[in-house]
C-alpha cells in the first residue's frame, strides 16, 4: 500500500510545476521544478514524521530520531532527471525512503540509529556538464567546483547564489558520519523482468569514464567547397561516433560506449560544419577493460582527426572507479530477501548511481527495483505498484535487521 | 592599378556610414547605410563617365552610351552584405563594373553598345526573409511581392515608401531589353585558391536540394542497455552523415552534399540519442546529377535506418533548379582568360548569384575572383588587389571580344 503511494507521489511530480518542459519530464538541479518539488517532497518528509532541513548543495534531508544518537543511516535516492526522462529513476528510492519511516512513524518505532532521507539534487548531470555533485559534496569527494554554466548559459555559481550557496561551499561539505547509505532504485535493465523477479540486490557498480571531445574544422560555404577541400568537423565527429560503437560492441558484454550529445557550430543547413563537440561515455565492470576501451576510442578519434585535417581536443569529465556494495549490508540485504519469499538474486549495476559516491563516507546496500522492458531514461520507465510495495517491506525488514546487527553493538 | 581600386573602394564601404552595424560591416537593402553607400557609388559612377539614375526597386544604374542605341551590355552585382559579412561579397563586383568604364571612359573608347552598371539592392536577403528581389524585379519574373517586413517590424512597402517607391512598382517592373549580363564575384570557396589561380570561369550555378531527415531510434540509459540491444538514432545519423560524404565525393566536382545542422534528443550524456535530425543540402550543376546523389543518399539513409531498426523520415525544404551560364558568352570569357595568360579554369557555383535570376532577361557570364582560404560571409573575407586588377584586365578584354563578335552584327 503505501509502495504503491511511492509510485503515485513520482507520478505526481511527473508534469508541471515539477517538471521543466512541457510536454514530459525534465527536472534539472535548481530550477524552478526542482524547487518546486523539493517544497512537496518537504511536506511529506513532515507529514512522515521527519524534521527537514536543506544542506549547501540543495539536497534535501529529512531527519528522524532515534534511540540513540550516534550516526544516522541514510536512506535516499535522487530527485533531479534526465530531459524527457522517466518518473521513477531516482524519486522512486527517494519516495520509498519516506515511506520507510512514515511506517516507522505510524507505528511508533524508533530504532537505536536516527535515520535520514536524502534526495539528492544532482545525480544524472543533466543541467551541468558534470554528474553527482551533490552526493560527491555530502561524501565530501567533490575537491574544487569547476566552473561550469548549463545550456542557457547559467553559471553553477549563479543557480547556487539563488539558492544562498556558492561552489565553494559545497567544496567545504562532508556529511558528520553515517551509520550505512541504503538506496532503492529500478534497475534500469532488462535482468530481473526476464527472470520474472520484482527485486535484485547489487553487488557493485561499474566503473564509469566521460569525456568530453571537441573537434575543430573548418567552416565553409555549403554550395563552394568541393568535397576533396572540406575539413568537415561533424564529418569526423560521425566517423567517431562510429568508432566508439564498434569499438565497445567488440569488447564483453558489459562494455558500453554511448554518444549521447552532439552540437554543431555554426549549425546552419548551408554551411560547412567548423566545430563539433561531443560527450563520450564509457563503462564496464572491470576498470581495466573499461580503460582499455576508451584508450582504443580515443586513439582512434585521433586517428580520424588527423585524416581528415580536423583538429582535436578530449577532456576527462568523470573517472568514477567501479564501487563495490558493502558485503556484511549486501548479505542482510539479500536475508530480507529471502525472507519475504524472493530469490535473493545478485546483480552488478552497469548504470552509476549516488551509492558509488557515498561509499567513500560509508557502507552501502542498494536494492533493485523491477522496470518494464528494462526502459528508462525515457517517458515509458514504468514501475508496477506491487513490486514498490515488495521494495518497501523489504527495505523495512533490512533496517530492523540493521538495528539488530551485532555491527551496531 | 584599377582593379586595385576596386578593392579599396569595398573597403571604404566597409564601415560607417555605409554599415548599418558598429562594429562590422551589415548593409542591409534601403536602409541609411545602403543609401549612403549608393550616394558614395554614384559620385563614382559620375566621375567615371556614366549618367546615374535609380530604378524602382532602388537599384543604382550607371548608362555609358555606346556608338549604337541597341539594348546595353549589363555589368554588376550586389551592394548589399550579410550581417556580419565580408567587404567583396558583391560590391566587388559593382566596383569592378565601375573600373570597366572608368577605363574606357578614360580611353575616349566607345563600344557599339551602351553599358549599364547595375549595383542590386537585395541578393542576401539579409533584411526581409526572402532573396535576389531586386534582380528579380529587374527581370521581371518577381510576380506579386508578398507582406514583408524585417527583424525591426517595418515592412517592405514602408521601406520602399521612402524612396518614393511601392510593392506594385518592382512587380511592374522589367529591364526593356539586355544585350547580356556580366558579373564577378568572389569565389566564396577554396578551389582556386587551392589550385593557384586568380579567376575562374564559372559554367552556371548548381541545382540545390535541401531536405531535413529525422531518425527515430529508442532513448535509453547508457550504462544499462547492452551495445547489441541499442537502437542509437545519432549512431544512424553518423552514418547517414558518411554516406551523404561518400557519395558526393565519388560524383563530379560540382557535387557536394553538406549536413550542416544535427540535434540530439534528449542530448545527455548518459541516454542513448532517442531522436537525431539532421539537414541535407546537396548541389550539382547538373540536375541529374544532383537528383541521383540525394536519391543515393536517401536510398543508403533509408536501408541504414532498417539495419538498426530505427525509423526515419525525409521531408524536402528547397528545390532550385540550376541556371546555366550562356555557352558563347562563357567561350568569350574563357578566351580572355587564355590570352591574358590565365588557365581558363572553368567551374560551377555552388552559391546562388543575381546571374541566375538575370539568366531569365539575357545571356549570361560569370567571372569568378579567388578569394583567401574560401571565406566568406566573415569579417575575414579577403581579396588580393592584384586579382582584382587581373579580373578587370579579363573583364575589359571580354567587352571588346563581345563588341566584335558576331552576334551583335
Amino acid at each position: 500500500m503505501l509502495g504503491a503511494r511511492a509510485v503515485e507521489r513520482c507520478d505526481a511530480l511527473g508534469a508541471a510545476p515539477y517538471s521543466d518542459m512541457p510536454d514530459g519530464l525534465y527536472r534539472g538541479w535548481l530550477t524552478p521544478a526542482y524547487l518546486a518539488a523539493q517544497d512537496r517532497l518537504g511536506a511529506w518528509m513532515t507529514a512522515a514524521g521527519m524534521t527537514v532541513r536543506r544542506d549547501a548543495a540543495a539536497n534535501l534531508i529529512g531527519r528522524y530520531d532515534g534511540t540513540g544518537d550516534g550516526p544516522p543511516l541514510l536512506i535516499g535516492s535522487h530527485l533531479d532527471s534526465v530531459r524527457d526522462g522517466g518518473r521513477y529513476d531516482g524519486p522512486l528510492g527517494v519516495m520509498l525512503a519516506v515511506e520507510c519511516v512514515a511506517a516507522l512513524h505510524a507505528a511508533g518505532r524508533r530504532l537505536r540509529f536516527p535515520i535520514e532521507v536524502i534526495a539528492f539534487g544532482d545525480e544524472e548531470g543533466s543541467r551541468f556538464p558534470a554528474a553527482m555533485l551533490t552526493s560527491r559534496a555530502v561524501a565530501g569527494t567533490l575537491g574544487e567546483v569547476p566552473a561550469l554554466a548549463d545550456a542557457a548559459g547559467v553559471t553553477l555559481a549563479e543557480a547556487l547564489a539563488a539558492v544562498d550557496s556558492a561552489p565553494e561551499r559545497l567544496t567545504a561539505m562532508r556529511h558528520s558520519g553515517a551509520l550505512a547509505y541504503l538506496e532503492a532504485h529500478i534497475e534500469q535493465g532488462p535482468a530481473l523482468e526476464a527472470e520474472e523477479l520484482a527485486l535484485g540486490v547489487v553487488t557493485g557498480i561499474a566503473a564509469q569514464l566521460r569525456y568530453r571531445l571537441t573537434l575543430t574544422g573548418r567552416a565553409g560555404h555549403a554550395g563552394t567547397t568541393a568535397m576533396a577541400l572540406r575539413h568537415d568537423a561533424l564529418a569526423a565527429a560521425a566517423e567517431v561516433v562510429l568508432a566508439a560503437e564498434r569499438i565497445a560492441a567488440a569488447g564483453p558484454e558489459d562494455l558500453v560506449a554511448t554518444v549521447g550529445t552532439l552540437a554543431v557550430h555554426p549549425g546552419a543547413a548551408n554551411v560547412i560544419p567548423g566545430l563539433a563537440t561531443l560527450s563520450l561515455d564509457v563503462r564496464a565492470l572491470d576498470p581495466g577493460a573499461r580503460d582499455a576501451a576508451a584508450a582504443a576510442i580515443l586513439a582512434e578519434a585521433g586517428a580520424i582527426a588527423a585524416r581528415r585535417g580536423v583538429g582535436i581536443a578530449s577532456a576527462l569529465i568523470n573517472d568514477l572507479p567501479a564501487s563495490p556494495c558493502d558485503p556484511v549490508l549486501t548479505d542482510l540485504l539479500a536475508a530480507s530477501l529471502e525472507s519475504a519469499g524472493h530469490p535473493p538474486r545478485r546483480m552488478a549495476s552497469g548504470a552509476g548511481h549516488d551509492a558509488m559516491v557515498m561509499a567513500a563516507l560509508c557502507p552501502t546496500a542498494m536494492l533493485f527495483i523491477r522496470c518494464r522492458g528494462g526502459v528508462s531514461h525515457h517517458p515509458a520507465e514504468h514501475v508496477d505498484p506491487a513490486d514498490a510495495d515488495a521494495a518497501l517491506a523489504v527495505m523495512l525488514d533490512f533496517i530492523e535487521r540493521l538495528d539488530t546487527h551485532g555491527r551496531l553493538a
